[in-house]
């Protein structure tokens, strides 16, 4: 038996993340097919890019240095980059998108994961979507923190009534005063696949400020180069002018588009203060990513393979999607009072059952689906205070063919047999 | 100018570490010859054997599974891998090293990291050998932790008449109930180069135990397989029969030996319930390293060409500090009251001055250095306390042949020059 050790109060706080046990009973079921995990496909991942850009790496005449340390903050070609491929996006303002900014990271998840960090101390608030990215509500509950909801509106993006009621009741309880920053996924959200309209984010910004709450912005897009048909046309909180003043850390990653598997992403931040604040903390975790990984990434993004890449895989994650949505319609779901958008752009489905419905862990419904032998995510999870429980998300990130068929119809004659 | 955040209590600890700006300085500077940086020799990295791995996990009939998001502990093969490197030193017990206590890591530091966030909170107490580590002091500065030196001793390693003054003095003052783990580094030591003594460390275990204190050991052997002439001959405290019960973290990595510019490394934990700490807090921060490097690094140490290119690396860093040892003296250090030992392993020398010498940031030394186009580390950054000030830590990791010798020439003459 171990001996006992005084953990931390973060070491007390942290348990297994409920979704675990889950994912084990999933993996020791060879017949259980899992619309769950957000990874990507492997069939769409690019191993001979990643071939060719290593082989020039390695190469007699190539400079060794790759295979050094790096810097804290990343290597500066691959910062450059990344300033490329965010500006071009239709309306931003390449001139607020510096590489001095930018800095590079172990996923987008490290840069999420310093910022709370500077920011935040047991008991403050995060003001997050509706519904929102499950592991950042798991990396709060770890930090000691809370979400609250900023009000959805499916016509608006959001709710600027019941924001209005919800910053009220949280400045007469005080909580308003411990909000520290604003989350948001303005591009295809994990796990609703929803983008923000530009008059949301500028209304949330109008609304901040005229507040006196010109609060740390972080809009993550991890899923901005995942589009079917055309890029989400709202530009990014950085470029937006109603944002002027406000502290903005955009970020992005490498390992949807390109590669999971390479674990890189990277946070641009036009805040100096807060940046070195991020990079100090990083220091510390790891003084610099993979400076091999940010060189191979900056190898293959300087050619035009890497575009024609993200436009393949964009093509193959449109087709499933496709793919889902005639499966939902056909199996007859919106029947037993199911409601959903088909996704634009993303990796997710994100269903909404029944009033009363319960498909959190544990309930009727999930038990019936394990049974059934497919694997979801609760959408009680993704949401700040757990509220409501007949959400869920689906995704066609690994599944393929017959199999993603097979996991959709199962799920949808689960909901559709009571 | 940005507008101000209101950043928590460890944004406003973090700072940039001193040593930046004198690095910056001499980055600046193309005269400059740097002894400071613990970067490994770029002649050393094995662009090849990365290659070749590369070659062989990007081809046609490979599993594109490499590019895919891995497991938050990592591969499993790579795991396994960890345990014949450590298991095959003399004397350790194999059985007591097994795969499902390694989790792989950003780096031996993220582990590292991992462990101060789940054990300790701001005041507390970590003991570290005298000199330590000195990115570990920074980091523990950003944790808002203490360290306290475990006093050194020539003869036997640890003076254990005067770790009971420190014990009885911080039980006195109440700062022993704040000592949550024990950092040392048993091989070949950043900065010293010393490795510890079997009886050191038995010594240790059995003065804890002696004291009801079993606390957390952490045993940094980073440098361990990186000996000159034969690896240093204690086992480590995960096999040692003293520490028994004692929670024990090895950290390792691939850096050093390998390819820094990978940022691999790992911990053996043997305690269940830290290590899942640790792996929780992991899956917040990352939710796993990179599995392509992993997959990488796996392919290589599964052949004999991954031993034999640490042979070669331990040749070659050996015949550096015999070339460092040799200017030492002939430019007659020894004269003007300087002290070392020539290192049997690893990439530093540790140099002690005279007594009253300053060789601290902005210390007469440090700018005539500077003036002089030669950086070291001063010692009091590696020393819990900032005392004594007449240490240095001089790196042969980067530089080689004629610039080597230049570089300690310069050191030499500044230190000769009064």
């Amino acid at each position: 038996m171990d001996t006992s050790i005084k953990f931390s109060p973060m070491g007390q706080r942290l348990t297994e993340p409920v979704i675990t046990d889950l994912m084990a009973r999933a993996l020791a079921d060879p017949a259980m097919l899992s619309l769950a995990a957000g990874f990507t496909d492997n069939t769409q991942l690019p191993k001979s890019l990643v071939g060719q850009a290593v082989a020039g790496l390695t190469a007699p005449e190539s400079d060794p240095e790759t295979l050094q340390y790096g810097t804290n903050a990343g290597r500066t070609g691959l910062r450059e980059a990344v300033c490329r491929i965010v500006s071009r996006h239709e309306g931003e303002d390449a001139s607020r998108i510096t590489p001095e900014q930018v800095f590079l990271a172990q996923g987008s998840q490290q840069a999420l994961y310093l910022s709370m960090q500077v920011l935040c101390e047991p008991g403050d608030i995060i003001l997050v979507e509706e519904p929102t990215y499950f592991v950042f509500m798991e990396m709060l509950q770890g930090l000691g923190l809370e979400a609250r909801s900023i009000p959805y509106s499916p016509d608006t993006g959001i709710d600027f009534g019941k924001l209005e009621q919800l910053f009220l009741e949280m400045q007469s309880t005080g909580e308003w005063a411990r909000v520290r920053a604003v989350y948001i996924e303005g591009y295809f959200s994990n796990p609703s696949s929803r983008s923000q309209p530009a008059s949301a984010k500028s209304g949330l910004a109008n609304f901040l400020r005229e507040r006196n709450a010109i609060l740390p912005i972080i809009e993550d897009a991890a899923y901005r180069d995942l589009y079917f048909e055309k890029p989400w046309s709202a530009m990014s909180t950085l470029s937006m002018p109603e944002f002027d003043g406000f502290p903005v850390l955009y970020l992005g990653t490498f390992d949807k588009p390109f590669a999971s598997g390479l674990k890189s992403g990277f946070g641009i931040c036009n805040h100096q203060e807060w940046r070195n604040n991020m990079l100090f903390a990083k220091g510390h975790q790891d003084f610099g990513s993979s400076n091999f990984v940010q060189a191979l990434i900056e190898r293959v993004v300087s050619t035009d393979a890497y575009d024609a890449h993200v436009a393949t895989v964009r093509a193959h994650y449109k087709g499933k999607a496709f793919q889902v949505q005639a499966i939902l319609e056909a199996e007859g779901l919106a029947d037993v009072g199911w409601q959903w958008e088909p996704p634009s752009g993303g990796l997710y489905f994100w269903l909404k059952g029944p009033e009363g419905f319960d498909t959190s862990i544990g309930s009727d419904f999930c038990e019936a689906c394990l049974a059934n032998k497919v694997l979801y995510v609760p959408g009680d999870l993704c949401l700040a205070g757990g509220q409501p429980r007949n959400c869920v998300r689906l995704s066609y990130g690994v599944l393929l063919g017959a199999k993603l068929d097979e996991a959709v119809r199962r799920f949808v004659r689960t909901a559709t047999a009571g």
